[in-house]
C-alpha cells in the first residue's frame, strides 16, 4: 500500500512521558511480518477518560471499556489490529476476558483497570491463544520510547503511523501530551471511527479529563468524516499518569483546567487532520466552513451533507469546480434554505451568491485551487446574523477508495 | 459509454396512447449528435399529478411545475437534457417563461398547462435561444410513436433508455400505461433522483391521479438509492389523457380506483429497479430487506443506512461476502437495537444470529450468490413480532462511478 500522499514530510518523534511504558509484538492475528499486539501500561493511580462509538452493534471491547470507565483508573491499555471483535457472540467476551486476565497478570495491575481494543474485519473473532501469547510477548519488552512501533500496531489500512505531541506549562511545570491514531476507513461523525490513545503526565483526576475530552470530540473527531460510515470499534482513551510535579487539577473549575482542555482539544485536531489524511485513497483535504446558520447542529447538518456527498467527493478528486454539486449537497437535508441568501466561495473566491454565479465569475481561477492538495469550501447560509458555524474536513472518494474496499479482506 | 450490465436484454415497445403525441429533436443544447429536446403534447382536458424533489435548491422549473399543478390540467410537457436549470437566478426563471411561451405557441395550448424540466449540469443555464429553437423543431415532428425517441431525448449519464408499458382493465375497457425515465446518478431517497413520465389513456380525475401516484412513490421511487445524493430537478408527472371509453374515475373513493392504484405501483416500481439496473457504474442489484421493525419508517431507516454504505457498495461490487459491513450499517443508525435478536441472511443463506455467526456458516456458499448479478440481502431486526418491513434497492459502488463522476462536465 502506498503512502498517502497527504501524509506529513516527516513523522514527529515522541519523547517518553512518565509513567508510560509501551510494549508491542507480532502476535501473527492476520497480518504476517508486523507487529499487531500493544500494549501499554501506566503508574500506579493514573486517571482516564474516554469516549466510544456510538453505533449500537459495538463489540465486546467497546462493552467491556464503557462498563470499566466510570472507575476512572487505569493500569493499561491493550489493542490488536487484524480483526476486531464485534458480533462474536459469547466467545467474543471470553476473548476480552482472557485478555485482560493476561494483562493484568503480565504487567502486575488490576483487571478492572485494563482496557481493551481490537481492531479489523468485523464478525470474526481474533484467535485468543495467540493474543494471550502477543500480550506477554509485548509485556516483556515495555519501553518508554515505543510510541511510533504502537501507532505502527494498530494500523489496518493506514499508509501511515499517526502521532502528535505538544507541550504546555501547568504552574510553572512542562507537561507532555502524546497521541497516536489509527483510522483512515469507515470515518464518520458519530464519535470518530477509529482508535486514538492520548497520554499526559499532567496531574489531572479523571472528572476533568473526562470534561476535557468530551468537549474536545466534538469539532475535531466528531467534525471528520472519509465514507460516512460508523466503526463498530471507535475508541479514543485519555490517560494522565500524573507525574508531573503542579498541583493536581481536580475539574473544570480549577484555574489550570482551561490549559489542559486547549491542550486535549489540540491534540485532538491534529490527529483528527491525519485521520482525514490517510483516508482511504484520499488525495485532497477538504475544509467544509458552514455559516450564518440558526445553530451549530444546522451548520454542521449541511457541512457533513456536503462532506458526505459522493458527488462533491469525486468532483475533489478530479479538481472540478462543479459548484452545482455543492448546491445539491447543501439542498438535500432537511435545512430551510433561502437561496437567494446563500453565498459559496472556493479557495476564498466566491462562486454564487443572490440566487446565481457572482458576476464575472473566473473557472479558471477556482480550477486552479481545486487543483491544490488542500481545498476550501465556505457556504453562508444566511439563515442568522452573524449566525452559528462548523467546520468539517474531509478527503476526496477516488478509485484508491474502490480498489481498498472491494477486496479488504483478501 | 457502455451499457449498464445490468440492462434488461430487449427495449420494451411502447404503444401509442390515444392523446399522446410526441416530439424530439437535436437542439445541441450541450450534447453533441443526439436528441437532447422532447416535446409531449396531450389532448385537451388531460390531467396531470406530480411529485417533485424535496431538495430545497430545486430550480426555477420545479418552482413553474410545483406552482401550476393544482389546476389539474396538461396541454404539454417539454423537457431538455444537457444542462439543469438550478441556481440560475432570474435568467433561469426567463429561460422557464421562454420554454413556456414557445411551447404554448407551437403546440397551441394554454401556457399554464405546460409543465417542464431541464436536466444536466447545475448552475449553468441551457442557452435559451436553441431551446426555443428545440422546442419549435419537436413541435414540428409530433408523432404518437416517439416513446423510445422520448425516453433517448432526456438521457444523461444513462447508459440505456428507460421504458415500461402495461395495460389493464377497467370497466370492461381496455387502457394503457407508458413510462419513461431517465437518471442514474444522484439517486437517493428523497423522492427519485429522476425524470419520470407517465401517461395513460385512462379516465381518471387529478385528486384521483395524484393520490394513485403519491402513494406509489413511497415504496417505488422513494425504496431506490444509487449515490445517497439527492436531485435538484426530480420530477414525475402522471398524465391521464381520458380517451379510454369507461366511466371517469373521479376519486380515490371509486371502485375502480385500486386497478389505477395498482397499475401506477407496478410501472413505477419497474421504472425505479431500471434508474437502479443503470445506476452510475453499477455491476449490482441488490434488494435490501428489513422486517421486524417498530414501525416502517424504522425499516426504512436501517434498509437506506445499509443501502447507502460505502463500504457494503464496495462488499457488494467485489463480490465479498463481508457481512461485518452490513452489522457496521445498521449499527450506525439511531435504530435501538438488541444484537441477540438480529438475524442476516445473504440469498437466503442464514448468515447472523443470536449474537453471532450461524453454526455450519459456509462462506462459499454466500460467496457464490453474491457473484450473480442480483444480490439479495435479509434483516430482521427483532424489534417487534412481527413487526414492520421495508424494502430498498441499490447498486454497488465500483470504479466506473469514480470514472463517471471525477470528470462529468468534460
Amino acid at each position: 500500500m502506498k503512502t498517502s500522499p497527504l501524509a506529513p514530510e516527516k513523522l514527529p518523534h515522541l519523547a517518553p512521558i512518565e509513567g508510560v511504558e509501551i510494549g508491542t509484538t507480532a502476535a501473527g492475528i492476520r497480518y504476517k511480518g508486523r507487529e499487531d499486539v500493544m500494549v501499554m501500561r501506566f503508574a500506579a493511580a493514573s486517571q482516564i477518560a474516554g469516549v466510544f462509538t456510538k453505533s449500537t452493534t459495538a463489540g465486546p471491547p467497546v462493552q467491556w471499556c464503557r462498563a470499566h470507565l466510570a472507575g476512572g483508573e487505569v493500569g493499561a491499555i491493550v489493542v490488536n489490529s487484524g480483526n476486531s471483535n464485534v458480533f462474536t457472540g459469547a466467545p467474543g467476551h471470553d476473548f476480552v476476558h482472557q485478555t485482560v486476565a493476561a494483562a493484568a497478570s503480565a504487567l502486575s495491575v488490576s483487571p478492572e483497570t485494563v482496557f481493551v481494543s481490537s481492531t479489523g474485519v468485523i464478525g470474526e473473532l481474533p484467535p485468543v491463544d495467540r493474543m494471550v501469547a502477543g500480550v506477554d510477548a509485548a509485556s516483556a519488552n515495555l519501553s518508554p520510547d515505543s510510541w511510533e512501533k504502537a501507532a505502527r500496531a494498530i494500523m489496518t489500512t493506514d499508509t501511515f503511523p499517526k502521532m502528535a505531541t505538544l507541550t504546555r506549562t501547568i504552574g510553572g511545570v512542562d507537561v507532555t501530551f502524546n497521541g497516536i491514531a489509527k483510522g483512515s476507513g469507515m470515518i464518520a461523525p458519530n464519535m470518530a471511527t477509529m482508535l486514538v490513545y492520548l497520554a499526559t503526565d499532567a496531574n489531572v483526576a479523571a472528572p476533568a479529563l473526562q470534561s476535557a475530552l468530551s468537549d474536545a470530540v466534538e469539532t475535531t473527531f466528531n467534525a471528520i468524516t472519509v465514507d460516512s460510515d460508523t466503526s463498530t470499534s471507535d475508541t479514543l482513551l485519555l490517560v494522565a499518569t500524573g507525574q508531573a510535579k503542579h498541583a493536581r487539577i481536580a475539574s473544570a473549575k480549577d484555574p489550570d483546567y482551561a490549559e489542559i482542555a486547549g491542550a486535549v482539544h489540540a491534540i485532538c485536531l491534529e490527529l483528527a487532520h491525519l485521520v482525514v489524511r490517510d483516508g482511504e485513497g484520499a488525495t485532497k483535504f477538504a475544509e467544509i466552513r458552514v455559516s450564518g446558520a440558526r445553530d451549530v447542529a444546522e451548520a454542521k447538518k449541511v457541512a457533513m451533507s456536503i462532506a458526505n456527498s459522493p458527488l462533491v467527493k469525486t468532483a475533489l478528486a478530479g479538481s472540478d469546480p462543479n459548484w452545482g454539486r455543492i448546491m445539491m449537497a447543501i439542498g438535500k437535508t432537511d435545512v430551510e434554505i433561502d437561496q437567494t441568501k446563500l453565498t459559496l466561495s472556493i479557495g476564498g473566491i466566491p462562486v454564487a451568491a443572490n440566487g446565481s454565479i457572482v458576476p464575472g465569475y473566473s473557472e479558471a481561477l477556482v480550477a486552479a485551487h481545486m487543483r491544490l492538495p488542500e481545498v476550501m469550501i465556505e457556504t453562508g447560509l444566511g439563515n442568522a446574523s452573524p449566525g452559528h458555524s462548523f467546520t468539517v474536513w474531509t478527503s476526496d472518494l477516488t478509485h484508491g477508495y474502490i480498489d481498498i474496499n472491494v477486496d479488504y479482506r483478501s
